[in-house]
């Protein structure tokens, strides 16, 4: 039901300023509807609250606006990880502040402890610069190229990456799930942050330990809840 | 009253996000009850705001779910500090920003001031590595034996620990003070963190200093109160 | 319509305390009437809460106190800014604490990425040291000239100075775009600190992706929205 | 009249909670009614949302408990100073986050900015370490002595102190002006301990700078005012 997904999108894209990741327009939420083959995206450059489900823009998986709002210029980089990953149902792009000092600092995610291997199976990856030629090109497409470029695994198992220079992108199965691990991965950048300033050349934590954690959230054995 | 102790432990677990100490379900009080030799804790993945006393989990000595939702996986840690130490009737555990920061970071918050001493005579512990076959084996009980090993005085003058790579642990004579502690180190971490930034090799008060504000405030003779 | 222009400039001031840029009254927005050649200014030590449109202060280019409150001290500051560049129409001046500590530190913000990039295209520049001349002089109309000194490039296009040892000061075409670029000022200005304090020798971004942002956003050609 | 001063002092406490300089009862405000000679201070041990201007502590100059609840430890350490300062009318002790680690890391605060110019004319100094005996001793008045000794210029210039290993205490004319400047005392903490972080050798601003800022606000020819 694409009305059933605008509503779901729009208050998703809410969700983002409850939890402080976003001012202004910093960032937009989007779901796909898979059997439809189309995107539900924030509008482009529309305030949080004023957004309504019928301002939500629709997106063809060929980039075409099919209805509602201007789509964010974003789209594209959307578009890209949706076209790749057919288990992606969601995803939330912010400017969050401590994932995106990471990016701007060039610097990846390791997972430092349970509350990283809770939410990410193993480091956050960051893209590698872009050429001028990729800037100068289709610049939100080529940033999603770059993006599958850095993504080394299964994309539900590690649902986020910081695109260098600029700012995280986050992911899951559907909308609610892509905001839900945009705020893990926030917090779990601020830990980051914080633990290698008392600990700067920190590593990363036992394979045995990830693996501990994740699996007993996410695994088929998964028997977590805190 | 096991009905009084569930009331207790629900609104104590809300506590915690009133004090800003944990999102989503990233964290968990219990309660014990010594009379019937019962815990209370926090049922496994319900959010904070939904929680009622009904929800609330209760598990035996032995860890055997009596009654209520199913019990928070960290259930066998919190239940090696009751069966150990029988002063405790609280716990209070989650992932707070900084002291997480500081478990991840692997260091343990030595005591630089008054508002540490107030709370805690003495460093506040950091546990060792866990080995694999402690991760892979029954994972939150070797935590709370981990955590029993870490503890080197008193448990009701230290009420606190960093369990390595993961997170804090606090605790009580009951569970509202363990909630209090938990707010408590998260302040005395996020202290610890800045004055070490401005002077790296700075180092703990003098026994003087720490004995006569942690006494005047929890010893027989104490008179303190701001 | 000044009467509209005193609305507009009182709401605008009031923003300032909603985003957490000022507290106390550290703080002052003001507004120009081209038309008329008067600036509409924060009164003098008037609590943001109390303020009322009728309070707001009326001057004329010259400095002259044509009606309402005691102009804000720094109108001088303000004003040398308006008779030089004609296209700027809202001016806001605050002590909000990143963006302050980078002032303080003597270090001009580096475009480090496309937040920064969205809104200023390049670095946002620091004023040199004032002499003791200038200090002692008039000084506030000093302030003003030691800002002009220091922008060297269209100030629409980098529209925020940092005054050395003291704090920002943002502008826009009104007053609201004003407030709104100080509030990106101070979330740039953290993204810069925590990024440096993660990569000390960080460079700014390349010119083709500051082109690329900037200009999808600002320039003729824009297409830009989240 | 001693019972608009309760009310006074009631109502200041409430606003250090109000300000978020301080969390359960760690902090306390005091006035002094020179004509009676009695200080009116927050009672030992009660939260902020319950206080009402009849639990005040009444405390005579020599620190006899005159009438209230249960004077705040702190009592001897308030009265140290207002007998020794005549001009001060009220005095804020809080454990603020960024000032607190600054007394912890045993470092005065330098003048870095027209912030803290505005508010205190030169460096905030940080006392020495007490001896065993003093803290073994009457601890709470040898914390006054040591403050007393380390106040080295006019202290209604420079209102504040940081307690070494401890926390800040802030005075002014009367109770509400100690707040503010606790208030204004956080925030330049704050600043200087980002900015020392951005540039580790920053100095004081000049002398001329310091004159201007604090002597537009404060002189006999003020004319300051944002």
């Amino acid at each position: 039901m694409l009305k059933q997904l605008k509503k779901h999108v729009c208050e998703a894209n809410k969700e983002l300023v409850r939890h402080g990741l976003v001012i202004f327009t910093w960032g937009n939420v989007s779901g796909f509807d898979r059997e439809k083959g189309l995107m539900v995206i924030k509008p482009s450059g529309v305030p949080y609250d004023e957004l309504t489900p019928d301002d939500m823009s629709i997106v063809s998986s060929d980039g075409e606006h099919i209805g509602g709002g201007k789509p964010s210029s974003d789209s594209p980089t959307h578009l890209a990880l949706y076209k790749r990953f057919p288990q992606i149902g969601g995803i939330a792009h912010t400017h969050s502040t401590w994932a995106t000092a990471c990016a701007q600092a060039g610097i990846g995610i390791p997972c430092l402890g349970t509350t990283h291997a809770d939410y990410f199976y193993g480091d956050i990856p960051i893209t590698r610069d872009m050429t001028d030629e990729e800037i100068n090109g289709q610049y939100e497409a080529e940033t999603g190229k770059v993006i599958l470029e850095a993504i080394q695994s299964d994309p539900m198992v590690v649902p986020a990456v910081l695109v260098r220079s600029h700012a995280p992108f986050a992911w899951g199965a559907d909308c609610d799930r892509a905001v839900h691990n945009a705020v893990a991965l926030e917090e779990v950048a601020r830990m980051f942050v914080l633990s290698r300033m008392l600990t700067p050349d920190i590593s990363a934590i036992s394979p045995a330990l990830l693996d501990r954690h994740f699996l007993r959230k996410h695994g088929m054995g998964a028997y977590y809840g805190q």
